[in-house]
């Protein structure tokens, strides 16, 4: 059986004005390949409504999963729970549930749960609520998305907190064969073992030190076996 | 006017495993910021024929300039080119004048030109090539999309390249002010300065530094005058 599939939507225009580069579709990746799900589509779109819910629209229609990063804070420009909503065609207000948690929180600190702070509260009628260990400001889950905060430890710590509840299939394993010959000679024994090895897929990742040619073959299978044999083949082809 | 208007597309499963982190989009979207070009929207993709043209497509129709970064290499994983040219309906070949670079590079380093080097010269008809000063390999431009390389230095010396030859908006300009309170007691405030600083977008930047919680707040504009006014008005909201 094919493994599930998911998609990967950074909202922010930081990260396209080049002022923060995105490390959260990476940390995402590596986790989803680790649990059998396959990561197939990222994108990065502005803090624009219309952007948003077009985007979640089309990539919630095509994968098994979504996850969303950025645009969930107390400022002006987090609209994403607003678009989330409007995408899925949810009401959204401020809920009991998000309140007490934000009410509790400000509360042991001594701060005023004031309008903006309150903001944070605003959950989709229908969405379940995703545990912030962090800085408790609540994600949530509305039908096959996973809406997320963008500050890369809350991120990291939110990913940590549904991907268990998710079912993944059998995780990929790969095994890396060094091979020190530039990628024009490595190409064409590289494709006749692709064809040799239909169910494993291998990548070639050029690179140059110090002035010589080289590339590291990765061998990618959800079958040890499978894999195990496709890799002998792969260290005959270029011996050491 | 307006500013023209970009989308990045990062072709490789490499991104979409973890295995490899993209630093491309990071890299463009700052170089297009300082050249007045709004970068709109960045996606990664998969080596899946389907998948890269109808991304193709759709960013190109979307948008004024579209960038791609990878799978223009020798291996048979490296479908870009006929991808691109099948979204444009165009016939791709070996074509003479990218099959010369290559013959001067290789002969002169006395390496064969095989037929897994000979793939990276082809080339759509109607394409126009882009300098590689790095590995000599060229990108190439077919209607509204820049084809480039996916090594990081490649991908860097052909924007280098590109970009002049586009025409740009006026670049925008921005000013960061630190403010020592959290983002749910900026927020109010700060909404204020947005609604009375129409042409100046602010943007939010929270951090947790020592315990204790603050953020960068930047201000962006096309205009310096604009963006003085804006600034003197922050600054005097959040006084130091």
């Amino acid at each position: 059986m094919p493994n599930p599939t998911a998609a990967m939507l950074v909202i922010g225009d930081e990260i396209l004005s080049g002022r923060t580069h995105d490390s959260n579709t990476h940390h995402l990746a590596g986790r989803l390949t680790d649990a059998g799900i396959d990561l197939k589509e990222a994108r990065v779109v502005s803090d624009d409504r219309d952007s948003i819910i077009k985007a979640v629209r089309d990539l919630a229609s095509r994968f098994d999963h979504v996850f969303t990063s950025g645009g969930i804070g107390p400022t002006h420009d987090d609209i994403t729970a607003d678009c989330i909503a409007a995408a899925f065609e949810d009401t959204i207000d401020v809920r009991a549930d998000a309140r007490a948690i934000l009410q509790d929180h400000y509360d042991a600190q001594g701060l005023e749960l004031n309008a903006a702070r309150l903001r944070m509260a605003r959950i989709p009628s229908r969405a379940i609520l995703i545990e912030n260990p962090v800085s408790k400001a609540p994600g949530f889950i509305l039908e096959n998305v996973h809406v997320m905060a963008g500050v890369p430890r809350i991120f990291q710590a939110m990913v940590a907190s549904v991907l268990p509840g998710l079912t993944g299939g059998d995780p990929l394993i790969s095994e890396t064969w060094r091979v020190d010959q530039g990628e024009g000679d490595i190409a064409a024994p590289l494709a006749e073992l692709t064809r040799d090895h239909p169910n494993v897929s291998f990548g070639c990742y050029p690179f140059q030190k110090d002035g010589k040619f080289g590339a590291n073959i990765v061998a990618r299978s959800q079958d040890r076996q499978t894999l195990s044999a496709a890799f002998q083949a792969l260290q005959e082809t270029f011996p050491q």
